[in-house]
């Protein structure tokens, strides 16, 4: 089986540069299959105020009401995704950018309103293997934006780390998939003051255990979720960890996340 | 040699909802390999100017700078791009948007600075036919907007009949193309006042006969140089026509460019 390498790389790194060129420059250099994944960062919150609009978040995710999708498409799929392809093409790497509409690459349904009416946020139904198949067989690295399309014309709003994980889950049938997530720190925390006190690996167990023990809190339990849910998913390998775990040398890419 | 038919829509098209469903209706049916073009419509103003930025236009070409580039990379190849997308996927045409930077299809040159310093304007170099070629032989129908690239990072803004007039000249290579510009009329009109009185085709020495008698001007003159542009790059057949032109079955396809 075929290796693939997916890399999600988060806000943090998409506000800064210097951080995005050198995370760049490392997934350019990555041999063989790649895919990208970039979530928003904060450049939709600024264009929304721009506009006079409030963007309105509950428990970390935002409220997507029509003008916000608008701004969410303009930001992820065009000014964002834009920018990172155009510069992975100069890093030499032949990046091609998607929202799931393109290439009907994810389908998703709108989110029905339960007691928070999430508006146009789209929970994923359908990831198309063939098409982004037939991009890597050719040479193409996607680079996939958090915009997603219902099949029916309407787009929506999908959290970039379920895209990673779904992306992982679906291409585990045809490849031997290592998936990343690459965020400010260099990997699980037991002491999260402690950028030093990464774990190497964190079973499902161990993960209970630091949850029941407030270690882990916050944004953090969303998004080792969706870790657990991709090695469910048959996902070869997956890890959490900082920008210098993208490079081929590194030794440590970060936590595994193990069974 | 096999078949393709490259359609441009414009402006007036995207800014009208009832209208843009329509000529998409009739492009998602027409069969063999097919592209789409699309320009911008009104919506970057609207957006420069809810931002606070007031358009800056010399000669009907907007002059790019940093911000106004940011809004058309927003508004060409995020919303518009997408919003298209999304449609034809609903429509059942296996679509994937483009800019230039993707997959490197379009490398642009900025243009330099003369008396009028256009910004970040793009000047076409090169159109990555193999790209191209591999997508439409997988099935897949680019859905190309004008944004362009220079090859090392930076995104340009480039005339979308430019774009078209380029991808039809270079795909000629390939295929038999045939090239429709579409617009609110029904062709080149020697009343300018009345729509039935189209022609059916043009020569370039008829061209140069209606631009000195004055009944050819303004926008139109662009338009048509582009259009035998094309023509001269050994496009099979090149059309300006309206909406209705796109239909396979029209008998009518607008005014055929002559040598």
């Amino acid at each position: 089986m075929r290796e693939l390498k997916i890399i999600k790389i988060g806000g943090n790194l998409l506000d800064d540069p210097v951080q995005l060129t050198s995370a760049l420059t490392s997934f350019a250099r990555l041999r063989g299959p790649k895919l990208l994944v970039h979530g928003g960062g904060k450049k939709s919150s600024e264009l929304s105020k721009k506009m006079g609009i409030t963007p309105q978040m509950v428990d970390g995710r935002r409220i997507t009401d029509r003008q916000t999708l608008e701004i969410v498409v303009m930001v992820y799929a065009g000014w964002l995704n834009k920018s990172v392809v155009s510069e992975l093409q100069a890093l030499g790497c032949q990046a091609i950018g998607l929202s799931g509409a393109d290439g009907n690459a994810i389908r998703a349904t709108k989110r029905e309103a339960g007691t928070i009416d999430f508006g146009f946020a789209g929970d994923i139904q359908t990831i198309n293997v063939p098409f982004l198949e037939t991009l890597l067989h050719n040479g193409l690295t996607p680079v996939c934006c958090a915009i997603t399309h219902d099949g029916r014309g309407q787009l929506l709003n999908t959290n970039a780390d379920t895209i990673a994980t779904e992306l992982a889950g679906a291409l585990s049938e045809k490849f031997r998939v290592t998936l990343q997530f690459i965020f400010e720190k260099n990997g699980v925390l037991v002491q999260p003051q402690d950028d030093a006190s990464f774990l190497s690996s964190l079973s499902k167990k161990e993960y209970q255990a630091l949850k029941e023990q407030g270690i882990v809190t916050g944004g953090m339990i969303p998004k080792l979720d969706n870790a657990f849910l991709a090695k469910k998913a048959n996902v070869h390998q997956v890890f959490i960890g900082g920008p210098s775990g993208i490079d081929e040398t590194a030794t440590f890419k970060g936590t595994e996340i193990c069974d």
